[in-house]
């Protein structure tokens, strides 16, 4: 027996087409959606996925401004920085890209993103207004979890789903979506010692700790969905997550591989994202754009 | 075996003592901590409870300013008051009361209160805060949870705990609480279906699902400890919790009482965060104020 592979691969490629799509009807309004990514590292692995976002972009017709502040970078600029892209009403999204100079602090940075153009869900205020079900974007990791689960019809209402990681990123606001999916969710991390108790009664498992090997074939049962949502770069380059993917793929029911699932459609929504934050942007300024289509679940 | 009673009384009158000591400290500084309650309601229950946060203020040396906006206010005359309230440098902590008229948008108002002044944690923002290890308020009840855990020496750090209720009142926030203090955490909700598969393998079982005799006897061990946050009132104006208290005290290690519980710290703690408002606003404008005491775990 072999776990079913949920590829992430045709979702991400439907979440592209409807960004297209709708970065195209707004462009025919006279809407060009546009997303700034702020970058201060001179981190080779970090210029390379801009660089992949920037491309994406740039074939959904969304435009894409990188603003390199270079890796000595200081807070105040970094702040007066997003300050202005607030402002700027031709930018829709910002997206602030760690790592970030040594020294800066993201938490008091994150808070200066406006909170309609905070497309990856970095600002408190996006995280609270999730809390609350007001309208906010979660960070495009987190949603990408939620999506993934929707496109292969993996049940989630009244189900057992285990989130292992506690991050602001991932597992916080992973917990709060699938919470107003009325799943029963369980938050698992570094202090919860055996996980076994937790996960192996559990319907799905989301693993976001940033730990090679941590979730194994004795973690799960043959009714576990996984979800992988670590990327870890191995010595020789190469990406891997979460997961033990030889031991649990033999046990579990389903697993998202890495790469090609949960990071894939992680790209795609943070275009989507950039088209709807473009598209409520024109209406409060009295756009008539007609309504988003929400990405059909179950599709492809 | 009967449960023990772990009483709120003891733990709220060592709150309401720091809160006047440090009340007395600002105020022998030239600060007044005041604290605004807003008001737009009939109802006799909470005006009865809003006469009882004032009467406990000022036995406190804390100023209580009701603003009593009737129960035909407009959203627009309490959105004016609160920003008002907001930017008046006299008033120290804010409190929104419900219930509001019908068809005023609490979630638009709260979102007014200024950060440093939401004493209840209403703001979505202090929420969100909470989430990312940022100082905010807690809503006074919540953090009333942890408190007396912490008070009766009940350990929660890689501990199963698990949170019955979901709201943005208690729910949420509480368990965000919970992880940063190192608890695993589990949040189940009205769609959970069967509870004791979530709460009899816990250590400490919380319930605020405003639900009447929720959680029974079979729910629990000799070794969960349960805590009450339900507040329900009886056809004979009768107060009780969401516990069936009968049949848990029986199996249960220890239960909070229902009135005498999570509500009297609550009370107290509206008080003590006055106070730290105050101080931390004194602060900013240039007062010189001792930092605050961490209330005594385990004491009395």
């Amino acid at each position: 027996m072999s776990a079913e592979v949920l590829s992430g691969k045709g979702l991400a490629g439907l979440i592209r087409q409807r960004a297209q799509e709708e970065a195209h009807a707004l462009d025919s309004q006279g809407v060009r959606p546009t997303v700034a990514v702020v970058v201060a590292t001179d981190d080779e692995s970090t210029h390379w996925y801009v660089r992949s976002i920037e491309r994406a972009a740039e074939r959904a017709g969304i435009d894409c401004r990188i603003v390199d502040l270079g890796h000595d970078a200081t807070e105040q600029v970094l702040a007066a920085v997003l300050r202005d892209l607030s402002a700027e009403a031709s930018v829709h999204g910002i997206i602030l890209q760690t790592p970030l100079p040594s020294g800066v602090r993201a938490d008091s940075l994150v808070g200066l993103i406006a909170p309609e153009k905070d497309i990856d869900g970095a600002n408190p205020l996006s995280l609270g207004r999730l809390a609350v079900g007001q309208p906010a974007f979660a960070p495009a990791t987190a949603r990408a979890v939620v999506e993934l689960l929707d496109h292969f019809e993996v049940p989630t209402a009244g189900r057992n789903v285990v989130v292992v990681g506690r991050s602001a990123v991932v597992g916080k606001p992973l917990s709060l979506l699938l919470l107003a999916k009325d799943a029963t969710v369980t938050v698992c991390h570094s202090r919860s010692g055996a996980l076994e108790p937790f996960t192996r009664p559990a319907d799905v498992v989301v693993v976001a700790a940033g730990r090679t090997g941590l979730l194994t074939g004795s973690h799960v049962t043959e009714k576990t969905v996984v979800v992988d949502v670590g990327t870890n770069v191995l010595p020789d380059g190469s990406l891997v997550g979460d997961v033990d993917e030889a031991s649990v793929s033999g046990v579990a029911a389903a697993l998202t591989p890495v790469p090609g699932g949960v990071g894939s459609v992680t790209t795609a929504l943070l275009l989507l994202h950039t088209t709807e934050a473009a598209r409520r942007q024109a209406r409060v300024t009295g756009g008539t754009v007609p309504a988003v289509q929400p990405v059909p679940a179950g599709a492809a």
